[in-house]
Order: structure tokens, then sequence, then C-alpha cells
């Protein structure tokens, strides 16, 4: 395991201190906890977001804490759920009076621990709302997911929910437009590597040398298949077709576009990814108001992409065009 | 090889196209030419900056074009330089009246064709002027080099002449502010892998599966030497060391950060290597104005990072804080 670290079992507490060092402008540290949040939290006056999960996706979470995304994020252990207590600190370190809405990915163990947290929370008469995202349209069920899993699409409903509540909505507004952006959000990816935990030191899986994992989880779950690597254009156009036979965006229809790596993908072949993606979309007449391509949502140093589309309608445009500033690397 | 790509003959003009179709608010083609210049171009009153080089170091070079950066960006086939007539292209394309700074890093044949395209644009009566960056401490001279290489710390020339050209000063303040630049920026590099040029279909050097290679260039040229991969701390402060004897930082200065993954490298493991970084520089009582984390000059798919340093003094600080808008995933 070539990895550059000190020590497997120090890794998110150093990532942490490594984070709060390059961003003082944007997040502090939730002391004795692995809660980043906003410089300024609690901010008054405005419902706010948190979410995280496991380690290992950065820049989710903590790359989107700051005005108009993120109130607060949860470092888990490298793809493992954060414990109750955890969520717990980082709802009460951002609770402003408004409440507290959850933006959870559909992961069994993640659901779980956010729900005992929200009794924390609400025994401390904190209001508190979820919602979980389900983008993935590869597999029903997986390893460690009743139902979808959530992947980069989760990316949106932090930037549309967050846009949302800086607007001054209350907190049911704020979750009724996180429902809308996970109703109208699909996503599906591929992988041409698997990745390494620090701690385990091996790899989780292993694909031959001309082998791809079509649909496979950002923690390394088995997707729908596998298959001898195909040209890009053709592997783009495989998941697209996914996604769109499973929502309704028809010609005339507007939406946005993330080209999304998962940590080890030069730029170049997202890129390359997205001239396919984009001519799809063009041929059937579905305008692209803006589109994301970088490394969002990631599994450490993991070969592939994942395509997510988001269908707009004029809230979540003017939403996700809304100004915002986080420490991630993003164009939003 | 596993790529995400269709033809490695076509990678070059498939990625342009496929950046073309993300980000046409920021973004055009020369028609006909491997050259992406503003969406607005020629921006009349205002000096012009045109970098480039090989391609593979994305988001550099054509990310970074956009109001506050570049003017144009100019794509070689993957490692190589791009030729006179590209060059020549893009200054005509973006002059605005004021002249053309040409951004070049430092190898012998980016130098001697950006030169070449100067000789021809000024027969058509364009000012061109030209810096050359050459940040790399590693070693003097190398594979493809006179002199020191030139890489990430080339991003922030970018960024702080792009600022000053934006306030109207003409081609030789813009110049002098990009050679202040240089004189104040230090970098230095270190791989763990590889990575795979599409058309040669192989790696250019191997690594033995413990070892990395420090000082490495970011086309793979060799290093300093090469050694058991190290912890994360003591490979940072091995850089960090190397990077300060070479400049002039003394307690009380501020200085800009880059923790720069050439590709492959988790962001989870760029903020451990940051952690150890800001604590260095805190001993030395030198003041962080701000850090960069991210994947600013890649190497394709290799893993590993790069440091740079950037002592800034009041005009080069007040130009890195102006604000930017580039394709690029880029906190600028």
């Amino acid at each position: 395991m070539k990895k550059l670290i000190n020590n497997a079992e120090q890794v998110v507490e150093e990532m942490l201190q490594g984070a709060v060092l390059a961003h003082p402008q944007y997040v502090k540290r939730v002391e004795g906890f692995n809660v980043l949040v906003r410089a300024n939290s609690p901010v008054q006056g405005k419902v706010a977001l948190v979410s995280g999960g496991g380690s290992g996706h950065e820049p989710s979470h903590a790359g989107y804490v700051g005005r108009g995304m993120l109130d607060g994020a949860v470092a888990g252990a490298v793809f493992t759920s954060p414990t109750p207590d955890q969520v717990y600190e980082a709802v009460k370190a951002v609770d402003g009076g408004k409440g507290v809405l959850l933006v959870i990915k559909n992961y069994t163990g993640d659901i779980m621990n956010f729900e005992m947290a929200t009794e924390m929370a609400e025994a401390d008469g904190i209001k508190v709302a979820k919602v979980v995202v389900n983008d993935d349209v590869a597999v029903e069920n997986s390893t460690w997911t009743t139902g979808r899993r959530g992947i980069a699409g989760t990316v949106f409903v932090h930037k549309i929910a967050g846009a949302k509540a800086e607007t001054g909505a209350d907190l049911a507004e704020v979750q009724k437009t996180a429902e809308k952006v996970i109703a109208n959000v699909r996503s599906m990816g591929m992988a041409l590597s698997p990745c390494i935990v620090p701690a385990a030191g091996k790899p989780s899986f292993t694909l031959a040398e001309n082998e791809a994992e079509i649909g496979m989880g950002i923690h390394g779950e088995p997707g729908t298949h596998r298959e001898t690597v195909r040209p890009a254009d053709e592997t783009a156009e495989h998941l697209v077709n996914k996604i769109l036979a499973d929502m309704s965006l028809d010609a005339g229809d507007e939406a946005a576009v993330m080209i999304n790596g998962l940590g080890g993908t030069p730029l170049m072949e997202l890129y390359v990814i997205n001239r396919k993606v984009a001519a799809m979309l063009a041929e059937r007449n579905i305008k692209i108001a803006k589109t994301y391509i970088g490394n969002y949502m990631t599994s450490l140093e993991m070969a592939g992409f994942s395509v997510t589309v988001l269908k707009l309608d004029s809230e979540l445009k003017e939403l996700l065009f809304a100004q915002a500033d986080t420490p991630a690397l993003v164009q939003f």
C-alpha cells in the first residue's frame, strides 16, 4: 500500500487538522469531535444544513461547508458511518434557532446513526428534519444499502438546499426543496480500479488488467456487471441511457450535468466523457444549464467516474446558480 | 493501459471539444487549432495573457482561461510542446491592442516554440512579452530543461499577472509583476507512481512497490533520488526544507501555499501533507495568507504531490486575492 499518510489509524484526525489549517476562514473544528462547521457558526436566523458520512469521499463533505452550502460536516472513519454522538455535536454547533436539515446518503448505517442523533437533538429542543439521497440508478439494494445508494447527486442537494436556507426559508421549505432535488437527480458510475482503505491496507476487490466494473458504488460495492474496458463513448452512452431511462427529462427541458471523478481519474478523461454526454443530451434537445467537471464525490484514489443529471425548474436553477463560497475546488 | 478514452491519437482533440461543451460561458475554440480563448476574446484595452504547453496537466492551462487569469491556452499533444503556429493563433485571437504576455514553463521545446510564435506575431505588429517560470528547486537541468523546470508555481503567475492585467496595467507592468511572482515562488514534488501517456500505452518508468521518486518532474523526469516511501510528515518536511533553503522567507513574512495533487492522489492525503507544511511554516513564524489544496498542475493519473510556497508582498497579496472566474475547480 503506497499512501501519503503517517498512520492508518490517525488519517481522519490528521486530515481534519490539515483542513482547518488550510481553510481557517471557512471552517472550525468542534473540539473533541470529527466535525467541521462554518467558522462563524452558529449562523442566527437561518436553517442550518448538516451532512457527512464515512471519510474517503473528499471534498465531500467538509469541502462544502461554507456560505450557500453546508453549515456542518461529520467525518466518520474511512467508508464508515459517523457515530450518533458526532452527528449530534454537529447539530448542536450549527443550530441558529431555525432548525437543522440533515442531508443523508442512503446507507443503512448512516440513516440509523443520523436518526439517533436526531432524537438526541430533539430532546434538547432543536428542530431537526432529514432528507435521504438515493440518486444511484445502478442497483436496488447493495452491500450497505436498502434501496438505492446515494452518490454524487448529493452535492447538488447541498448546493440547492443550502442556497434555499440562505434565503431565510423555514425548515419545512428547505426540506421540501431538498426533496425536489432528490426527486429530480439521477447518477451512475463505473470504476477502472479499486481503492485501498488505509486501515485495511489492501484493495477490497480486484479487477483484471482490462476489466471495468459498471454501476459500482463509492465504497467499491458491486455494480450491475463487469466487462472489458470499452471506448469512453460507449461507456458514457451506457450510463447516460440508464440514467435517462429512469427520469422524466423531455425535449426542451433544462438540466445540470456533473461528470464526477472518483479520485484517480485524469481531468482529461472526464472531458472526453463529457463530450459524449453533452452530445447525447443535445440530440434529445435537452438544454444543459451548467456542467460541473472534477472530483466532487470521490472514493480515495479509485479510477473511474460517475455521471449525474439534475432536471431543473426555475426554482432549482436559480438556487443552483446562487453564489456560494466553500473550501472545495468547486465551480459553484 | 486502462483509460477512459476513445483513441489515443484523438484524446487532445476530444478533450478540447468536451471542455468547450462544458464551459461555453468561459471558453471558445480558435477554429482549426488546439487553442481555447475566453468566450469574449479579444478583450479590448487589456493586456492579454497566453500560456500553454503539453497536455496532460489539466486543469493547466485551459482551466485557467477566464476573467482575472488567462486569455488563451494552447494545448500541445500530451507532454509535448505546442507548435509555434498554435501559439501564434492564440496570440492573434486574444490581442486587444495592449499586447500579449506569454507565460512559459521552462522546457526547451516550449521556449523555442513560444519564441518562434513571438516573432510571427511581432511581424504582424502585435506587442509580445514573455516570462519563463522555473519554480522547481529539485534539480538544475533535466530531461527536457536547461535550468530549473516550471511546475505548479506557474498557476500563481497566471493568477497574479492575470489580476494585474485586469487593472489596465500596460504590458511592461504586467510582465514586471509576473517576474516578481517568479522570483518569489518555489516548488518541489514527489511521486508514488508513474503515469501513462495514451499514445505510448505504458508507463515511462517504473517504481518498486514501496518506492517513491523525490523531486520528480511533471512529465516523469528524474528527480533527486529514489527512496522507500516514508511517512507523509517526513516527506513533506524534506520538500519544504529544500524549498525554504532556496528562498528568502523570514519570520514575520507572509506566504501563500499550494499543496498540489498530481492527478491520482486522494484529497485526504493532500490535507495530511498540509498539516505538516502548515506546522513547519508556523514554527518559523511565517504567516500563511491562503492555502490552495487540490489538483492544479497534474501529470495525468500520477500519484504524488508538490508543495509550492509563494512569498507575498502587499502588491502580490492584493492581486492574489482579487476576484477571478475560470472553469477550473479553483478556489481563487
